[in-house]
């Protein structure tokens, strides 16, 4: 099964495609970062970030998309600013036929190291060790795609 | 010049097509509110919103969107779920080419009645008067869409 792990933001969107089989392995196919100008008007910046989300999915053909949920407690102006985000990632992921799988920051730490208060090194090691991964990506919100790609694989096992 | 009014929400989202002639006059071409079901996902919603307003786009080939800005004292979790709508609304105006601008609803309200603190009854009053209608429609969704396709008729007049 292929699933597109995204951690929705505007000037930085991580994503990443794994394949696992029968949840024994889970391989990375791709990952990456879709960075969008800060000059540029927000509708602008979205048409970016679906366009490219739309390019990963045409040439991956994943099954679901894993996505990272809004953890309230944040401040308000980025959780406003990530929702707009997350609103042009649901919607170009949904018109593309994927099913939707949505977790809070606390699952996909849990489901990664057993622990939901764990932090971003303790992630890290997990994503890194549990990929084979000689390095882990330099960009953050990638490494965050990769953990909410894993966290979905581990609750839904394909058959 | 034709001006699409948006007001975003993710079980109502009103909307309004009006026609403004060197700002003179302001005609209402069409109006209404895409509703979605709670039941259903997220992103099936915010594909249904997204596809009515390109039928809309399609059918009255407005210029420009003027979309309701998120007044951040309101409730969190009702500025996090508005946001969604909103992306996918400036996801798909700038999709199909719209130039957008966007308003708070203090801008709304002094546009429309010099007032910024004004209530929902003035907002209404100044909406039928201006447009001439003989009846406010039902739905405030959409009478906030009205009101935010005024306001941007006044702020931005066509050549």
């Amino acid at each position: 099964m292929i699933i597109l792990g995204v951690d929705p933001g505007i000037a930085s969107c991580g994503w990443a495609v794994l394949s696992t089989v029968k949840n024994k392995t889970i391989d990375v196919r791709n990952c990456g970062v879709i960075k969008t100008p800060k000059d540029m008007s927000l509708g602008d910046r979205l048409c970016i970030i679906s366009g490219e989300l739309e390019k990963i999915i045409l040439e991956h053909e994943p099954v679901t998309a894993a996505v990272e949920q809004i953890f309230f407690a944040k401040n308000v102006k980025t959780a406003i600013t990530v929702s707009h985000a997350r609103g042009a990632v649901l919607l170009t992921c949904a018109k593309m036929g994927l099913k939707i799988h949505e977790f809070t920051p606390l699952q996909v730490k849990q489901a990664l190291t057993g622990y939901g208060q764990a932090d971003k090194s303790q992630v890290g090691f997990m994503v890194k060790s549990i990929l084979k991964l000689k390095e882990l990506p330099k960009d953050d919100n990638t490494v965050d795609a990769l953990a909410i790609g894993i966290c979905s694989a581990h609750s839904n096992p394909p058959d």
